[in-house]
């Protein structure tokens, strides 16, 4: 399916400093960038890199004077791909049988403490067998008792604070739901992307879950369609994938992004309780 | 340098699990295994991997059946190998020069919150200009002011625990340092080996800060000379890089490490403060 | 109802120190103080105090020179008085009608962070409108949820780690409940007491909730029947209501505790999921 | 020194709650009102109160139905009296010998977790042998390493917070100060007031520590002489003594507050590096 995505980034750089931005769109063995542009006003040199193990595409610059308007622009059409699977008889995987790739997802992280979420998880769905169906429950639940609330939360906020106050925004909707299957040995990673339908326009973050072999997506959002999103980056959790990182004396000062259907038709995918299709992004 | 390392774990299983094993010495392109062995008594059939950068080689098996002593053995013979460099006049390194691989070890991760402690450390050490006597100072200042203290912590603690509360063990001690690296922009990850004159005998754990385009090794417990190593893994912290990931219902016993010089002598080196010699394993 | 109470607390003073204990019964003006005793040994000068709203009887020394085994022995018999309450009927009490000296019981304090837990309190107990029914639910949800594991927190646990972690030990359970009580409006105070049928005999702590103009007891470890207690003290939390505050160069190094009945009949009470009965020491 | 202070609270009470404010003057043994009134528009019943020690004066009112625009105003005309005394001579006072109505002083408390900061705070200010001093010098560390920074906390923000993320507001310096002087076993409490020359106008919030058997006043924000104050409360924390506490449906929407001299001389009085003279509010 085709999208039209564009994102706008807005700098202050008061002095020197370095941004390392990931907004480009992943070229994965399926999703396709059909064509796609990236560039800075005023004209910075920068590099293009890709992580050691192919989650994002990355772009770094430094900045080397005061430049009180400096924006990063990237616009790209990507024919993203996903597939639809039938979870309905999946058992648990054990861990043993895990590929060693996979392993480090089942790792706390800075924000995911999933060491200190073991007996809830287990206390609230460890009695689900099918673990399609417990990382469903438990981003129902999610859904259902955390108040999405822009500004209730910051950049420090993580899974465990999350669990118990019950407000924030996507990120940590996703942290909280990467924490609970990591605590339910299920491995799960933090996924950002462009996401259709979502208003305000703006980056989307959610989770992917391991399952019978696949990294099936979830959002405990509920904001946009599961079939709308071209994929930026995995990573284990907000510290690993955010959109910027900047370092040096620059503020952020403003965004815009942007997500449109590039084809005639869309039929929103969304998951619903008495089914057991899940959605994995290729 | 030679050493004769050996390490034995023993669990209680007392139903099905999985138990990843980091053990092994590291092999890498100047660390020579000259000869190893690993086993299982009693005998279970296990799979052997290296993580995908090459930081760490496990051990991955799974038990079906109660064992109530399942011991896990490791022996080699380790030529280790360090470079001794002079960081005198070593500057800043920009972040727009670093290595893409060498990146996400500025990042925060379970263990290290270096993003709540950046103005306390820039308060602390960001008036130093010579960054490997900035590391060196903040490693002296964690040496000097937290206390070894033998269960003075758990699995749970964090450097935002430690910088504080000023109690813990070599894990702790580590994670601080590498907390404060990366708060002052200086890419740091977590070091753990077999250590020679370590007493009483077990694993170690310190870490390494990236100065000037080296891997600089730092202990902040003080408890060993530096040049004593035979290295294990590398990891963002002790959730990337523990001796042991258990799964299921299994129960750590006991243990017992040990590190022995296969050589005829040793000088013991370690770090000074009127130097800028710093150690780098290769 | 009368009980025979009994305790020991063995210090070894390193060098000079002063200790604040709270193990005298309550002399309140229904719990009756048939005959006690304290006394230290070796014998050390004391002076003992009631707090200023008549919550606890301290006992406070200071000790001047090393002294390997310092016990403090307290024995005495007490006649307790409670009464039992129908709260079938009872509404929510506006704050603007609470009497003033319970107000303070609302606000968070050291280990009951209740200002943390007001949307998860409201997500999981606030849609109960009778609140006897509110605090028995969230007593029992407690119980099943959080496992009670000697050795599990230590002095620095809070409520907010228990409702996520889910095991401690009475002091834990307490401190839960009563930041629970106090995100949902209703003051709570931390209570301790000798405890009749205690195994193994110990200080007991649990909390009393202010419902329809009376402190009701509930105790979300179910160890004890709710009509066997010698109450102590009460107070914000156990920052406010330890057995001991320790200052200087002082170990606890044992204890002993006793509760037994003094009478020939003891017909045990406990809350049951279909009654309104509550209890209330007086 | 004679004061006129005025403040309003503006609330927007969208549907029935409770209000507790803490804006009187104290009328304590010399702290004298010479002339107050507080009032609410629209006109609402409320009934006053003094806490049980006598450390705040209350007004508690209930709302029952929708007012957009509820304003609480106060004004008064207050004498303040302190008096200044040399602490140079004045040596580390015995738990032992402590006032029983101080001691609770010297627990942790909701926002000043002092058991977690114990190791730190004797690190850093052990070696003064001074109490006044080692308050002294703590109060200047904090207003040298915390940055003021409006927004950069929450009503969550605690001690433990502060003491590494180092950013606050002056709550933030008290709590820090409060939780800093209890772990070196110094009662602590926290005061809030109407201050002279703070710009912009506002409550102002600092803390006691008791000396010597004196309760003398510590500002680490430095903002305001420290001889301009007329004291509205003191109290464990914040949780403690807030300007109001507000329960159900009702929101904050703006306020004003001021101080201003009602004589024709005032002569700022700050604390010096080299001075042993502290300041104490009667």
């Amino acid at each position: 399916m085709k999208f039209n995505v564009f994102s706008r980034l807005d700098y202050i750089v008061q002095a020197a400093g370095t941004l390392v931005l990931n907004v480009h769109a992943l070229n994965t063995f399926k999703q396709t960038i059909i064509n796609e542009e990236f560039w800075l006003e005023p004209y910075v040199n920068y590099s293009s890199f890709q992580s050691l193990q192919g989650e994002k595409r990355l772009v770094k610059f430094g900045v080397t004077e005061y430049t009180p308007n400096l924006s990063a622009f990237y616009q790209a059409t990507v024919d993203n791909c996903y597939e639809i699977n039938d979870f309905s008889y999946i058992t648990e995987t054990q861990v043993s049988a895990l590929d060693s790739a996979v392993l480090p997802y089942l790792n706390p992280s800075r924000y995911c403490e999933s060491d200190k979420l073991y007996r809830m998880a287990h206390n609230m769905f460890g009695h689900i067998s099918n673990p399609f169906q417990q990382v469903l429950t438990l981003t129902n639940w999610i859904n259902k008792n955390v108040q999405y609330l822009s500004g209730s939360t910051n950049s420090q906020t993580s899974a465990f604070n999350t669990v118990t106050e019950q407000a924030g925004v996507c990120r940590d909707f996703a942290h909280l739901g990467i924490a609970l299957c990591r605590a339910l040995t299920i491995p799960a990673r933090y996924f950002t992307g462009y996401a259709y339908q979502l208003y305000p326009a703006d980056f989307h973050a959610c989770f992917e879950a391991y399952l019978n072999g696949k990294w099936v997506l979830f959002d405990a959002t509920g904001l946009v369609p599961l079939n709308g999103f071209v994929k930026i980056a995995t990573g284990f959790d907000a510290a690993d994938s955010a959109v910027a990182n900047i370092f040096g004396d620059v503020m952020f000062n403003n965004m815009e992004v942007n997500c449109e259907l590039a084809e005639n038709y869309f039929e929103p995918f969304y998951y619903r309780e008495d089914s057991f299709l899940g959605i994995t992004y290729l």
